[in-house]
């Protein structure tokens, strides 16, 4: 029999599967509406982060009650603080969905992203929504193993910020200084939204074996 | 009297006004290490962020034995998780001062920040400072009419990073698109410093009030 407590930590789970849910949809309607400039879609990212922002506060408020009402120790205790960490990165994964989606609404009707660089910032997006799925499926069955698959999906993303960084500063460039701005800062966004991802998985390593070998 | 519980809560503060000290002269000197380029004082950066990773760990540590041993409710409850929340803020913004100590040693023996930037950079570095000194404070001192100042310091700091891109789009700017992408990213980090201080005083104000009324 499950007691209200682990009750408790099941709907807390699910709210952060939904997060990840979430920021999935928003990184993915954020990259659409930079390539094909589509100012309602980079609208409603940017409306919608709201949502991702109140799944945060309720995660925060469950986790005190749980721990105000439930006192949990050792693996318990680790679960909920843990829980809280997960939500924070999840959230900021919201908020850099954002931003590419006020890069895509202030280069409107241009697109921010020129024709020779559509195919690296599809393939940061692919890779986004990979890790994105694989971190809410490692929070959902806590599977350590597809955690550190991770870690190479964000190498690979790696790579394709140091690609762009390529393309901007070779000598064929012919977009100016404020494309290579956008391109800059969205570029940051992708690689930060990755490292959050597997911030996350690495949460998920530490919750079931308690111990921390990152960084 | 005081009990235990009360004499770790301080070291707890004690090990954040650490923090922010740590990560006063990171960014200080990364800044320093920029403007003249100075690849000694950005290694010393790089090397340095470890202390702020350990101390970090060690409020981690702590947290979970409070929150095991001493079991904490409502305020104290509040008190401990906040902690652990400015701690991470903390720990981050030690990173950004790492990155942009790693832009100084990229350009190494040249600047990455042309002449006609220097003094918008070194106003910038003087609010990251006067904004992680307030944070200190406040953390020390649970000033809550000090921690709304930080909002004004971090309007300007945003005014200084709008200025920033001013320049690099100016029909002046003949500096190229590699130091138009380290000046984007560098200005970046600072606005995130700042970002993080804030959070942190908000964070002394949330612990002394109980209610957020922020983002």
């Amino acid at each position: 029999m499950r007691d209200a407590y682990h009750d408790e930590l099941d709907k807390l789970t699910i709210k952060l599967v939904e997060m990840t849910r979430l920021v999935r949809s928003a990184m993915s309607r954020a990259t659409t509406a930079l390539l094909d400039a589509d100012l309602h879609l980079s609208e409603s990212v940017i409306s919608q982060d709201e949502e991702v922002n109140r799944l945060y506060a309720e995660v925060e408020t469950s986790i005190y009650e749980l721990m105000a009402t439930q006192q949990p120790v050792a693996v318990d205790l680790r679960t909920v603080i843990t829980a809280l960490r997960m939500a924070a990165d999840l959230e900021r994964m919201g908020d850099l969905a954002e931003h590419i989606a006020k890069i895509a609404r202030m280069r409107h009707p241009e697109s921010a992203i020129p024709a020779e660089l559509r195919d690296t910032i599809v393939e940061m997006d692919q890779i986004a929504e990979r890790l994105i799925t694989k971190t809410g499926t490692c929070i959902a069955t806590r599977d350590v193993e597809l955690s550190k698959e991770l870690e190479a999906d964000d190498d690979a993303m790696d790579l394709l910020h140091r690609r762009l960084f390529r393309v901007l500063l070779s000598p064929n460039w012919n977009h100016g200084i404020e494309a290579a701005i956008d391109i800059t800062l969205a570029g940051r966004y992708y690689e930060r939204y990755a490292d959050h991802a597997v911030r996350v998985a690495r949460d998920v390593v530490y919750l079931v074996t308690g111990s921390r070998d990152e960084e």
